[in-house]
């Protein structure tokens, strides 16, 4: 059972100073919100999305086939985030290409395009963002904080930054900081886009074209990285897109792993900003909590207060089990109540978005210890 | 200890038909030779390369720094394949671009530079062009075929097509076939050269630019498979390329990762050809000497008389030790000898052209073994 999201904005004026240096001077965030906020105040959750996610997280659009929120098996009535319990928030970050401020917004100052200019956005850089919307959405504390994969790295950041308004962090598949094998396949990605001709230094709006070639490239390879080695195995092997013998060409297509990718990067390619692309995995590449504690991740999670639930997946390697457990142990040597669990599932990172049987009722079950003032009061 | 190596060539008038269905009506082989032929002619070693590799294998040439064969530490006088008791031979594959006939020479037919014309290969055709090199010399059989990675799958091949051809097999860091990530990383690599403005097609020549921007992704990505995740981070880890801040910028380089695989990339577009990259990923893509068994790897090696020698290595995730077993135990059903060794070495795929002390002293072992006649008779 699903419902009708709505997309709502909201401006702000107040310029958000932000950690690389540069500014928002006012900007908007696009946001999403499901169940009710209680008469406490006290069952939200935020959701915070990965690279090429947005607000729109559970529940579809009134009219549009195949508009169904990108964890709609995780988050609804009735589902193991609960939106008869809880009021759920989904929010687009900035620098995102989903209705939050972006690279293809004007900015306000020089009435331009940003495109290339727009300012290097950091996880904590969104984290304020959100804490921002709760503001004005009268929240002072979470009953949870939530996501996969960067968002898991939003999750974090959150209780490290604003220690006393999270009560629960949930942090799926993610990774203290990005290892060198990371940050090269993203460094991979953002020189397939620089590098085409249509990306003219980021400033591609201008010129009416899009740097298609390099987002397409960037998709087909972050798919790779996406997939384990065995569901790809599994899914395509060495079946050919066609017949059963080969035609031997450099350039046509032969094994149907060739034709899902292509696929995957076209239609990525059609509606995804490339610099988003490179603002999110710039994000991604800087988040490093421990870095200003010399790299002691023990120290640098000694601030954090919530309860904690971390969830892995065996055949992520792109964020692998080893990484969650860093975490893991640095809460645990701060003596902070953690809970963790290493999911044996076959879909490597995107796992934390699959219908694993065992996952979604952990995370029900995870949410279910969480007490809140009965929405029913409200 | 090493010695100055002479690049050779030797023409073909007779046509060399290929599996894909083309021809190469005429065609010459760059190749080399280290130590001498023995008078019984049973200790030729040939030595098959991979990708990027050539002829060169070992040995410098005069007067050129820099120039030290690709597995040079493997082979040559006192090295464990002993050039003192073998007479090694190293060819470059046609299609390649180090001087056999390639894309960027001219049909002889068409009078035109092949280009996106040239033939697609497949091992079983090099293995072919290699086996009437060998006849040219007047060796009957061969003491060892030695190759890794493609380079081992033309050893394999060479059990295959002409067992009585082989005495040994040394399969090193190699596998049965590639999987879906295998031919998934080769597609995003072509995709890359393929959309390329600059590669028109494949006929690039004649317009006087190169996909230089196709190659350096492509080599970007395939260096990174080469690495094991392990290595990236010793050697690379989170190391900023200069100063101790960020600058917080989407298009400079931040990583010291960042900055080696540019280079590597920028590297390898100044020296290899667009064409030869898609016909050699082909190459791979398509050899699964399995298949016309409906993938019965030991009916498929039944053929093979050859003693064998695998090693794989436990960091390689490109070609993992999984896929080296598969090869063994189809060997061991046919009641094939076969030694193999899994070396716990960190450096991924590469570890087959590294110093390793036990991978040596394994490789050098073997050879010891390997019977010939007293080169000093000769």
């Amino acid at each position: 059972m699903t419902f009708a999201a709505i997309p709502l904005t909201m401006h702000f004026d107040k310029p958000l100073l932000l950690k690389g240096g540069g500014v928002l001077s006012a900007y908007q965030l696009q946001y999403e919100t499901y169940g009710r906020l209680n008469q406490n105040r006290d069952n939200a959750v935020l959701i915070c999305h990965a690279l090429n996610a947005s607000h729109h997280v559970a529940g579809y659009y009134e009219g549009q086939a195949k508009s169904t929120g990108w964890w709609d098996n995780m988050i609804g009535p009735g589902k193991p985030v609960d939106t008869e319990r809880f009021f759920v928030i989904g929010v687009n970050n900035p620098g995102s290409c989903f209705g939050s401020t972006g690279p293809m917004h004007t900015d306000p100052h020089t009435q331009q395009v940003y495109g290339a200019d727009f300012p290097v956005v950091t996880v904590e850089d969104w984290v304020n963002a959100q804490a921002r919307l709760l503001d004005a959405m009268g929240i002072t504390q979470l009953a949870a904080v939530m996501g996969g994969s960067l968002g898991g790295m939003q999750a974090l950041s959150w209780s490290l930054q604003y220690p006393q308004r999270v009560r629960h962090a949930v942090v799926i598949a993610s990774a203290p900081n990005l290892n060198a094998e990371n940050i090269a396949f993203n460094e991979v990605a953002r020189r397939a886009i620089t590098t085409d001709p249509d990306f003219h230094g980021g400033h591609f709006y201008a010129h009416g074209v899009v740097p298609k070639r390099g987002l397409r490239i960037a998709r087909m390879l972050g798919h790779i990285t996406y997939l384990s080695d065995d569901v790809m195995n599994t899914k395509f092997g060495r079946a050919l897109q066609s017949g059963e013998v080969f035609k031997y060409s450099t350039q046509e297509i032969e094994f149907q792993i060739e034709s899902y990718l292509r696929y995957q990067g076209d239609k990525f390619s059609e509606y995804f900003d490339a610099n988003t692309y490179l603002l999110i995995t710039r994000a991604l590449d800087y988040f490093d909590p421990a870095a200003q504690y010399q790299g002691n991740l023990t120290k640098a999670l000694a601030q954090a207060c919530a309860k904690f639930l971390l969830v892995s997946f065996t055949t992520d390697w792109r964020f692998a089990p080893a990484r969650s457990r860093e975490i893991v142990q640095a809460l645990v040597a701060n003596q902070r109540d953690v809970s963790y669990a290493e999911i044996d599932a076959p879909h490597g990172h995107d796992a934390f978005l699959m219908d694993d049987r065992r996952y979604l009722k952990l995370v029900r079950s995870y949410f279910a210890g969480i007490q809140t003032q009965s929405v029913e009061v409200a």
